[in-house]
C-alpha cells in the first residue's frame, strides 16, 4: 500500500447505536454504502466522531470488521488506535489489522507529560511495533500536545507516519506544514480535520480532508473536493457554504458536552435523514433532548436534506 | 474492607527499571519493603510516579501482583487503573484485583470531552463493574478534568467511591471538599497529593497524603504524619521543611518534560541511596544526564540521607 | 517607611458605589473605619476585588484619598497601580503616592507576552519611578504569567520589591517562595491572596493574607490571624472554618462571570449586613438578581452576621 | 467616513526605535511613506506589532500624529487604544482621534474576568464615547476572552463597530462570523491578522488583512491581495509563498519571548532591507543577538529582498 492512496474526503465515520446501547451493525454498514456510493476517497474509523474512547476492545474491532467488510477494498481503511501507552496502541492496532485495517492513526501520548523528544520515540515505536501505514492525528484539545511540523515532517523522513490528520485548529502551523513537507518532497499526506475550510485548505494544498458532517451529507463534500481539485473555487465556496450551513447543527445544543453536542448533532440530523435508525450515544453520553433534536432536523429540513 | 483502613502516608509506588528496559522486580519488592519498613500506612500502586502509562498491560499486573505479595497484607494496595475508557477501565481493574489489589483509583475520562453528569457516570460505571472500593484521583494537569467537590461528595454519598486523591493543586476546591466531605458525614477519605504542604493539609483535616518523593525518603512522612495527628504542628512543618529541601532535587533537571524531571529525579535519588539499583526510566523517557543526576546526588548528599 | 509594617490581615477594599453609577465616598469611609476598628493591619486599595479596573483615573485618585484621610495613619495602604506599560504604571503609581499611598502593588504585564527576564525588568523601571515600596501581586487568572519564587526573591534581594501578594493558587510555588525567602534573609513579606486557607499559610509561614471576604467579615479573621501567631491553630482553624461557611456567598450566583459573582456576593453580604449601603457595581458588571441576593442573605443570616 | 473606506492590506505599523530608547520618528514617517508607495490600503497603529503596550502615553500620540500626518489622508488610519478600563480606552481614544486617527480600535478587557454580556457593554460605552468608527480587535492570546460571532455580529448590527481585526487563530469561528455578517448585511469590515494564510481567507470572503510582516515587505502583499479580488488565486497562493518563507523569520529566534522573538526579527529584517535605521525595542524588551540576526538576514538575502 503506497501513501498515495490516502487523499480526499476521508470521513470519520459515526458509530450508529441501538436503543439499549449497543452497537448496530446494520446501520454502520448502511452508513459505510452512503459514504462509498457518495464518492469518499476513504474512510477514518473509529476517530472522535466515532466515539473510540467510548467503545469496549471488543466492539472496536467488531467496527473495523464490519467496516472492511462493506468497503470490500474500495478504499483505503484507516483505523484509530487510541490508548494510553506505546505497548497498549501497538497491541490494539494489530487486532485492528488483523480485522483488516490498511493504516492505523493513533495520537501523541494523552496522560503523560512529555517533550517532542518523547513523542517522536512513542511514534517510533508505534511504527516499529505494527506492520501497516501510521498517521499522525494532532488534536490538542483532547491530548493537550500539540504536534509541531518539524517534528511530523521528520517523523515522515523517517517513514514512522505517512500522514497527518491535522484537528489543531493552529493555521500557522499547518500552512509551515506544508510547505515543510513539500519541500522534504512530500513524506507525508496532510488532511484537515477542520471541516468548514476544506475549500480554503485545499486551495493552499491539504491532500484531503476529514469532515465528521460528511456523515450527514457526503456528496457535497465529494462535490467540493472535485471542484477545487479542477481549480474551480467559485463551485468550492459554494458547496463548502452549503455544507457550513448545515454544520450549524453542532451548535444547536446548549448545556451540554462538546462531544453529547458534537456527535449528538451528527447523529440527530443522519436520523433525520435516514441514514441511521436511531440517535442513541454510547454511554456516558445521553441524547439530545426532543427540542433540540426538532431544530436541527429544522435546519436539514430547510437545506433540502430530509428523508 | 472498610474506608477507614485508607488513612496516612500512602506513597505512590515508582516503578524500577532495569536498564535494558524491563522491570526490575527485585528492586521494587526492595522497594515496598522499605516502605512498609518506615511505617507507611498504604501503598499506591501505578500511579502517575508508577508510570502506569508507559507500561504493558503484563507488566502492569506483575507490578501489582508483586506489590501484593510482598506487602503480605500489612497495608491497603490501591491500585491505578487508568485506560481511554469505563469498560477498558473496568477490564483493567479486575485483572489487579485478581491479582491482590485492595481497592481501584481511576480518573476521569481523559480523551473526550464531557461533563459533571457524564464523568459522574463513567465513574457509577467503574464501581458497577468492579467488587472493591473505588478511589477518584482528581488530576487535571493530566485529564484536563477538574472533579469537583460537589461531585465528589455526591458520589461519596452514593457509595460510588470511597476517596479521593487530590492532585489538582486548587486549594480552593481541596478546601471545600473537606468541609462538604464533614456536613455529609465524611463519606470519603480525602488524600492530597500536593507533597510539599502535607503539613498543612494535616492541620485543615485531609485524611492522608500521596507523596511521590517517600519512595526516596518515607520515615519523614511517617514523623510527619504521626506528629500532626498528636496535634504537634510544629514539628510536623520542622518536617515537612526537611523533605522540601528533599524535594528541591525535581526543579534541577532543565530542558526536560515534566515526567522525565520528576521521575527521574526520584529515580537518581533512589538509586544514590541505594533503594534502587538503577535510575533508568521507561522509553520513550530516558534517564537524566550525569551532571544533573551529580547535581541531585548532592542535594540528597547534604540532607545527610547517601547510601 | 520599613518592610515590617506589612503584616497580618490587609483586606482589599471593595469600592461602593451609588445606584446612578458613582462611587460611594460616604460608604466608602464607613467601610474603612469598619476595618480599622476590626483590628486589620494594612490596607489594600484598589485590588481586583476593589474593581480596580472598571474605574477611571479619576475615582481611582479619589478613592485614595478617601482611604487614606480615613485611615489616618493608623496602618500602612497599598496601593495597586493596575496598567498596561511600566510607563503608564509609573505615572498612576505616582498619582496615587500624592494622593498618600504608603506603598504601590501592580502585577506582571497583563497584554504583553514576555520572559521572567523582561518582567523582572518591568518591576526594575516601576521601582525605579516611585519613591515608596513596591509589591508585586501574582495574579495568573488575570494577567496569564505566574511569577516564579526565583525570580520574586531575585527582585526582593535587590531592593526592587518588599513584597508578594500571591493569588497564584499554586501551593508548590507558594512553598518555594517561603522558603526561598527564608534563605535569603526575609527580603519579602509574603502574602497569601487564599482567603479560605489563612490558617494554614499561617502555620507554614505567610506574613499575612488580603482576604476579600474580610470586607463582609473582618474580625473573625483578625481572631484567626491573633490565634494563629500566639500557636492556637485550633482556634485558627475554627475562625477559619466559620469564614469559610460565609465564603460559599461567592458559589451561589449561577451564570454570572467571575467579577459579576465575586464581588457581586461581597457587596450583596456586606449591604444585608449594613456595612454599605447598596449592592450596585460598575458597568459593564451588573448587580445580582433579587432570588440570588436572597439566597445570600439567608447565609449570611444563619451564620448570625445580619444587621 | 462610511465603513467601507476599510478593506484591503492594513499594516500594523512597526514602531522604529531609537538606540537610546525613544522613538524614532524619521523612521517611523519613512516607513509609513513605504508603505503607502508600495499600495497598502490602510494604516494600523498602535496594535501588538507597534508595541503599544511598551510606550508611554505621550509617544503613543506623538506617534499617531506622525503617522496621520506622513499620510496626509491617502487612506484611512486605524489607532490601537488599548488600556485597563472602557473609561482609560475613551480617554486615550479621543486623544489619538485629536491626533487625526479616522477610526480606534480595542480589545475586549484584559484584565477583568467577563462574561459576553459585560464585554459588549464595554464596546458600546467606547463606541458611546468617541465620534469615529470603531473596531474590534479579538485576540485572545494577549486579552484571554474570545469575541464570538454572534457578538460581533450584534454589535455590528447595532452600529458600535464598523469591523474586525481577528487574531483569534479560531478558524471555525472566523468562517462562522463571515457567513453571519454576510446574512445580516455586512455591517462589518472584517480582516484576519493571519499573515500566512491571507489567500486563502481572500477566497472564503475576508476583506482585508493586517499582516505584521507587510512591514518588512508591503509589495507582495499587494499583489496578493490585488490577484485575489481579481480571482487570481494561483498568484495570489504564488505571493503568499514567497511571503511566508520571509515569515520564516520568526521561527529564528530561540530562547526568547514571544513579542522579543515577533517584533525583534520583523525588525532586523526591517534593518536588513534598510527600512529602518536600527532593530533596537523598547524596554524591557531587548534586540536579538548577533548570531540570531544574522541568520534572519540570511532569510532576506535568500529571497533577494536585503538592501
Amino acid at each position: 500500500m503506497s501513501k498515495h492512496n490516502f487523499h480526499g474526503i476521508v470521513p470519520p465515520i459515526v458509530t450508529p447505536i441501538n436503543d439499549d446501547g449497543t452497537v448496530n451493525f446494520d446501520d454502520l454498514a448502511r452508513l459505510v454504502e452512503y459514504l462509498l456510493v457518495s464518492g469518499v476517497h476513504g474512510l477514518f474509523a473509529l476517530g472522535s466522531t466515532g466515539q473510540v474512547c467510548y467503545l469496549s476492545e471488543e466492539d472496536r474491532i467488531a467496527i473495523v470488521e464490519c467496516i472492511v467488510r462493506v468497503n470490500a477494498g474500495r478504499v483505503p481503511v484507516i483505523a484509530g488506535a487510541m490508548e494510553v501507552s506505546s505497548q497498549s496502541v501497538i497491541r490494539t492496532a494489530n487486532k485492528m489489522i488483523a480485522a483488516g485495517a490498511d493504516a492505523i492513526v493513533t495520537t501523541a501520548p494523552m496522560y503523560t507529560i512529555n517533550d517532542e523528544n518523547e513523542v517522536a520515540d512513542h511514534f517510533r515505536a508505534v511504527a516499529a511495533g505494527i506492520s501497516v501505514p501510521l498517521f499522525a492525528y494532532d488534536i490538542p484539545v483532547r491530548v493537550h500536545k500539540k504536534l509541531s511540523p518539524g517534528l511530523l515532517v521528520q517523523l515522515g523522513k523517517e517513514g514512522v507516519i505517512v500522514g497527518v490528520k491535522d484537528s489543531s485548529g493552529d493555521d500557522v502551523s499547518f500552512r509551515r506544514l506544508l510547505a515543510m513537507n513539500e519541500a522534504a518532497g512530500k513524506p507525508l499526506s496532510v488532511f484537515t480535520g477542520h471541516e468548514m475550510i476544506v475549500d480554503a485548505m485545499a486551495l493552499i494544498g491539504a491532500d484531503g480532508a476529514v469532515p465528521g458532517v460528511a456523515n450527514v451529507e457526503a456528496e457535497a463534500y465529494v462535490r467540493l473536493w472535485n471542484a477545487a481539485k479542477a481549480g474551480d473555487y467559485a463551485t468550492a465556496v459554494k458547496e463548502q457554504k452549503f455544507i457550513n450551513q448545515l454544520f450549524e447543527i453542532v451548535f444547536v445544543p446548549t448545556g451540554r458536552s462538546g462531544d453529547a453536542a458534537g456527535v449528538g448533532a451528527f447523529k440527530a440530523a443522519m436520523a433525520a435523514r435516514g441514514i441511521i435508525s436511531s440517535p442513541a450515544m454510547t454511554a456516558p453520553l445521553r441524547r439530545l433532548d426532543a427540542q433540540t433534536t426538532a431544530r436541527i432536523e429544522t435546519i436539514v429540513d430547510g437545506l433540502g436534506l430530509s428523508a
